[in-house]
């Protein structure tokens, strides 16, 4: 392992790495070191390049914090995460899709009682959703947990729990969602610009849905017409979770209240797979 | 560019990227993309498998700091630093080869008289070290400056920095080289403990040499018989740069004092590469 050049090199890392314990490491690192290899190869990657490549995953590390997960963004953006979810995510057939990783339940919700406007303070037009949560093959599951969030202008998250009722069903009120940017300032914002690319995401509210025997899901449900459906900055848009959120005239709402001005409901059941 | 699956993601990513105004850059991020999907395919990645790989390189980030380059290590130890090098030093046949990138000149280092005793309180057997820096025709250069840097027990390294002669020699005395771990505690010593892989270092002296007129060199010249010149945990190791520290018995030494134990000298000549 002397005088390693271009065309050794590879093999004598693989060597190196080849005496782990671990077959499945050893399975990751004998591919991330071809394919990474490979790539410096394809492009001739020069050394001012690697200087900058590194660079950019330095800053993309120190802009990491607990509010903030910039390599998941990266992740995001590259397209990664959607192909490593495409690829793991083998649900039942008539299942809810999943649009993203399943998460730790988060710790900041704010609980709502059922029907309350869960829009804390977000600006937009008056929302109504509803809907059932039910197995795979229709039938009510009974008090589901769900975590709403939902972006609005600015990037405030806001993160409402509720608990569906004893037939499955849930209702809340929000303003209706409005289409946002991904955080942009920091060093993935660069490369989306550096790549003359948005960081828009189009209308969505996201859900974290578990009841007991059932597996969490965690999915998007887009608005219809947004028009960043066919360009979501990270790649997360499902047919089967477009929605329409169908405008009423001023009058009675769900909740009982009566509006003066125009407003939205959408009715939208959830299918979970079991656990 | 909804319902993006297994199949069609990657091209949808590269679609995304292909509007950037920069050439090169477009290159550079089509090659990454394909082979980072295909990494996350060949192996079938899994979600915990990427999340955990998305926390390494959030650590490898955060242990970065102005001391320390973590992402440097990291590619240094997945043999990317040596592939880059390789292929990108085309060095005139002769010259001294260069055994990592070119590097802004530091600013923390102590300066000596020729012929002074760099060792800077570093334990081990006394070493002298001359030779001449010369041009690829072996003509010498004048007034080279060299910048020698040195690991011994513990991890300091001291920095030195000398200035050749009009007749282009250089020479100084300093402990005998000795091999050393890299810093392993870390994220990328972890990666090595994962992969039953040493953390060790053949003992050398690294060399950064500038000239006007000549590219900066920046190169280690190696100690024959190091037990880990074949398991180097950079990579770093060329034969042409292995070097033969000679056993002198107890006596005067090449500055003149007398020794009364055995003390060991090398002589070695740089050849730079025009500018």
């Amino acid at each position: 392992m002397r005088n390693l050049d271009e065309a050794t090199i590879t093999q004598a890392v693989l060597a190196r790495n080849s005496s782990t314990a671990d077959a499945r490491l050893c399975e990751v690192m004998t591919s991330l070191v071809q394919h990474l290899h490979a790539f410096a190869r394809d492009i001739k990657l020069t050394e001012e390049e690697w200087r900058s490549g590194i660079y950019f995953l330095e800053q993309v590390g120190k802009a990491c914090s607990s509010d903030r997960q910039e390599f998941v963004l990266l992740s995001h953006t590259l397209g990664l995460s959607t192909l490593v979810l495409a690829q793991n995510d083998r649900k039942p057939s008539g299942c809810t899709e999943a649009t993203a990783f399943d998460v730790p339940q988060i710790h900041n919700a704010t609980v709502y009682d059922l029907g309350a406007d869960i829009s804390a303070g977000l600006l937009g037009a008056k929302g109504y959703m509803h809907g059932t949560i039910r197995d795979a093959k229709g039938n009510p599951v009974p008090s589901a947990t769900l975590q709403v969030s939902q972006a609005g202008g600015g990037l405030n998250t806001e993160r409402a729990l509720l608990q569906a009722d004893q037939l499955g069903r849930y209702f809340f009120s929000t303003v209706v969602p409005q289409n946002h940017r991904v955080l942009h300032d920091g060093p993935v914002g660069m490369m989306l610009t550096a790549l003359n690319r948005h960081a828009w995401r189009p209308a969505h509210l996201e859900f974290v849905i578990s009841a007991p025997g059932y597996k969490r899901l965690v999915t998007q449900v887009f608005r219809e017409g947004d028009p960043y459906l066919d360009s979501d900055a990270v790649f997360g848009v499902r047919s089967s979770l477009i929605t329409h959120w169908a405008q009423q005239p001023p009058g009675e709402t769900p909740d009982g209240t009566v509006s003066r001005d125009p407003f939205y409901t959408l009715d939208f059941d959830f299918l979970l797979a079991k656990a």
